[in-house]
């Protein structure tokens, strides 16, 4: 039996271990499940409610019972009945030339028929991620997470009606009150150490900040996190769970597009990220590469905001991981990809994360004068 | 009596507590050491060797016989008979002028004769830190830090003959072997969201990953640490002590240039720090100011290298503390500044830091099931 790590938040959703792995991959998400975590499937890279249905049945085949949740991409403020074509038509041509241009710089082919994105972002469109959680809640979900922003009155209002907790992501107190104010029920403390969107407040800072902002609503600690001493380090702030992203991406449950990214991401050190709006439009941190260090270019047009980018650069994005051109491969990735440096199963990395936690506890009570 | 913070580290300098207190004030350091702590003076605003006596002879009459530490800036690269007068005469006057019609722009006045340079840089200047170092090893400092970069060769070991460690601060695993590779005892892992020069990598990355690098070296955990549950934080990710610098500045102990300075700091939040180059021409995270803005301006000149950029602007800076200038006046802090809310002595300082870090051993234990 692993050691414990128990916490008000963890004996609530009924699971064994206060760490929570968000992941768009549903073997990971549901390994994680099974190993006493708790599993966060993201739902950014499926389509509209029907596909995501596709990976919530495979969820609830392979969970065995065990508690799991969902994380999508949902703007509190209603855009009203904008389509992904609207928003295609407010991308200037300019932005397209240019893509082009850099793709054909560094030789990457064009894609075949029916491989189009294989990078998904219609997750981020307000109709999709609305059908997304009708889909959702009709599912055994426990937790219905929200990536940018507060969720909406109505779909906190229904998860709640079917027991589900709602969770936010925060970067800053400001945005923690907002959330708890919009009725949620747990805070995700995103430092600016995490991979994907980030704000500047570094983990160790951001996460108290927003216990005491929110209190006593529960917060999780997320960015930087990727060993039992770092979990430990977490909870000492705090924070009643740990939220972690990036280890999951070099397990073997992962199925990353390309071996050569994960290659890569086995080999970068914790220097080789960057907060860029390459990948989205809002800052994201993720591996440096020279199509992040383009879009920094001066000379270039720069990114665009939300949600254009996303849609400007989905087939680019497609195109270099099915071609793994080596320069511009990349992906959403935090700090601790300096330690990722070996692929090991979802269970490993539970069983490495609760024990490391137990020592560094033991270490502390030894400072402290109590062991 | 305090709870106890003890490790390996704390118990071979003889301090109760593993809490390294970094200030440039005299009467902090002191009263560090007195409480349980371990107070390292910063000599960088001092000039030579004699006037760092004065500085010292005083510690030496109101530490109490208690350890303390000095930290210089040395560079470990000789430049050779460098003179102030010569770096001055490399600043272009294009940015002379700059700073001088900026300072007009907000109605600076002049320094009276005889007020100049509250603000001091010249212990950068190698010649001036040899001079406070020989100065130093004549008085019983138990450890002598190096801020930037690892010292030299020949400074460690007379540093070592006469029983004093020698510590360096690294942003990077790659500094911190550097410094290993001279010869020091300690390395501080500086994180992302300290207070002065920092890298990119923030504290909850950067500490285990400097400790697996120089291990068996000891490490403290510096940047975004304030209060008792951070300490825990940091001793969590495998440090042997905790150094703090921010916190001391709104200490009632502390002398800063100006009252509205500190009122300044009591009000920031943590995302009221900038990590610029404005003060020292090296990326140092301090309160953004339009000070710092003006020299991010892509149409202003921006930031001549160290050491030309702290000569440039020490005049300015000495004019806008002593003249208030609000819109300009700053301070190099960390992203912990946002919970600096309160003028407190030192003693109670440490008293918190202690407490908290036992209320968060007790809470830690909870969760792991041992309590």
């Amino acid at each position: 039996m692993l050691p414990g790590m128990e916490t008000e938040l963890s004996r609530r959703l009924g699971v064994e271990h206060a760490i929570f792995g968000f992941t768009p991959f549903p073997a990971v998400a549901a390994a994680i499940s099974r190993a006493g975590g708790f599993g966060v499937l993201g739902a950014v890279r499926y389509g509209a409610g029907d596909e995501l249905a596709r990976g919530l049945d495979w969820m609830e085949a392979h969970t065995g019972g065990r508690p799991y949740g969902l994380d999508v991409v949902m703007p509190a403020k209603k855009v009203g009945g904008v389509s992904e074509a609207d928003v295609e038509a407010m991308i200037p041509d300019g932005h397209r030339t240019w893509v082009e241009d850099l793709l054909a710089k560094y030789g990457v082919p064009e894609l075949a028929e029916g491989d189009r994105a294989g990078w998904r972002i219609t997750g981020w469109m307000e109709e999709v991620a609305r059908s997304q959680v009708d889909v959702a809640l009709q599912y055994p979900i426990r937790l219905l997470a929200n990536a940018l922003g507060s969720p909406p009155a109505d779909v906190v209002e229904r998860a709640h009606a079917r027991g589900i907790l709602v969770a936010a992501l925060a970067g800053s107190a400001r945005h923690a009150r907002h959330h708890q104010e919009a009725g949620i029920d747990i805070v995700v403390a995103q430092g600016y150490e995490a991979g994907g969107h980030t704000g500047e407040i570094a983990t160790m800072v951001l996460t108290p900040e927003i216990v005491r902002a929110v209190d006593p609503l529960p917060v999780l600690a997320a960015g930087g996190i990727g060993s039992g001493e770092q979990v430990a380090a977490g909870l000492a702030l705090g924070a009643q769970g740990i939220w972690l992203g990036s280890v999951w991406l070099t397990t073997t449950e992962a199925e990353l597009p390309s071996r050569a990214l994960t290659e890569k991401l086995l080999a970068a050190g914790s220097g080789d990220t960057v907060r860029s709006r390459a990948l989205t439009g809002k800052p994201a941190r993720q591996l440096r590469t020279e199509w992040t260090d383009a879009w920094e270019d001066p000379a270039g047009p720069g990114p665009l905001p939300m949600p254009l980018q996303g849609l400007l650069v989905a087939d680019a994005v497609s195109r270099i991981q099915k071609y793994e051109t080596p320069e511009l491969l990349g992906s959403p990735v935090g700090q601790i990809v300096g330690r990722m440096d070996e692929e090991r199963s979802v269970a490993d990395v539970l069983d490495d994360l609760t024990r490391g936690f137990e020592r560094a506890i033991t270490r502390l009570n030894r400072i402290a004068g109590r062991e």
